[in-house]
């Protein structure tokens, strides 16, 4: 079941405008078919939000998009609207949207990222529209065969900050989504509990973003600062790593207080 | 009023045992007339715990110290009972206590480091004595007048891990206390909120310093895994002083969820 219908509006004279708004809170995860991004997915997908899922395979997003579906049409809460959930190649997935997840893992990142540049750039082009791209790329040096508790150097500071580097300069970069638990994420009967820390220079990005993680229930946006600070952000999913290792849990979460 | 008599055991056969006990259950928080260390001074001798102030300069301690006392005196909870506080020269403090603090700014404390060496060496020795070292340096890039959202590089990776180089080997290191805000914890009217993130590679050390945490109220401790791992629980600090900034507030902390 559609948000709204995402071509319905050709025979009416507002007919570019209107398209323009609703592809404009449109949410593509590239890297949708990965455990954090399909997570995300699957929570937005519930809350009503119109997402697409992206994947350098369209059939592969196209199967993820129709699981996905499946989930929720079984796992739908009554009285709740879910937004059916499309699956295409990335970089058509990023030519459609106003908000770009990035959840791919860390070796992956610069390459997809020059995958989708001209997309970006595209998207980017034209009267309103406004695209943000959300990166919650974790350096883990697990990804390349370390410890999971264990980050790799990243010359610019940290994975937002190379994804800053490689998307169109034109369209605003946040790090976050770093810290969630896939796992828990995945699980639509599991309550989520944890903060979402924020970084990133442009502050109408951020307001754009805050309000679709507050659709999510348990997460709350936190604005942790320019986008530099997301080489400890990005940390902290270490740092929860090995907390869950020492606590013999999976998901652990973290919440800022005093604020 | 102090907890046990430091010395009133010389005339009794088992009293070098009992002097030895009671120490062990000491701590010293050296650069205790700094702002984190002096808050944690005022919140364990309100829980009743025996606690020394060290100082580079023994007048400035035992200022401190009554000063200390003084706020005690009057800010004293109905029905607990406090412990009365010294203050002494840093290696004094060192030589005598079960628990070593090191809270003092990052530029200082490798000299500081040197300078208890020799009392930390003494300390250990000895049957029965088992003394630990608890690190809360931050390597604030503001320490040396940069930007308080930005951390120093330290060689060994944290300021933890230079203080493992530089404490005798018998002695464990813990890293801990980081995310404090000092000011909230000098206040003794205000009520904490904040989980202590504590690294180290020496299990019964953690067991030493866990109940300690525990008795002053609103903290709790969380095994965040090895040493290594205070490469981000320093840098989560900076964290905290840049959410400070964004949400204007002063006392920000965090929390670990599903543990």
């Amino acid at each position: 079941m559609p948000w709204l219908p995402s071509n319905g509006f050709s025979d009416c004279p507002f007919g570019a405008l209107i398209e323009r708004l609703v592809s404009d809170q449109k949410i593509a995860v590239i890297g949708g078919t990965g455990d954090l991004g399909f997570g995300l997915v699957l929570r937005w997908a519930r809350a009503g939000v119109p997402v697409v899922i992206g994947s350098r395979d369209a059939k592969k997003a196209q199967d993820a998009a129709e699981r996905a579906n499946g989930l929720l049409d079984s796992g739908m809460l009554p009285g709740i609207e879910t937004s059916a959930i499309e699956g295409m190649e990335n970089a058509k997935a990023a030519a459609e949207a106003g908000v770009i997840v990035l959840a791919v893992p860390f070796p992956g990142q610069a390459a997809i990222l020059k995958s989708i540049r001209d997309a970006l750039r595209n998207a980017a082009e034209g009267p309103g529209n406004n695209p943000i791209f959300v990166d919650a790329t974790v350096p883990l040096a697990a990804t390349v065969g370390g410890k999971p508790t264990r980050l790799l150097g990243v010359w610019q500071g940290s994975a937002a900050e190379a994804a800053r580097e490689m998307v169109p300069a034109k369209i605003p970069v946040l790090g976050a989504f770093h810290n969630l638990s896939a796992e828990a994420l995945q699980d639509l009967d599991a309550a989520l509990d944890c903060d979402i820390l924020v970084c990133g220079d442009d502050e109408a990005a951020k307001q754009k973003l805050f309000p679709l993680i507050q659709l999510i229930e348990g997460l709350r946006p936190v604005d942790a600062g320019p986008l530099e600070m997301a080489r400890i952000t990005e940390a902290v999913t270490a740092l929860l790593i090995s907390v869950n290792r020492r606590h013999k849990v999976t998901h652990s979460g973290v919440r800022i207080t005093g604020i």
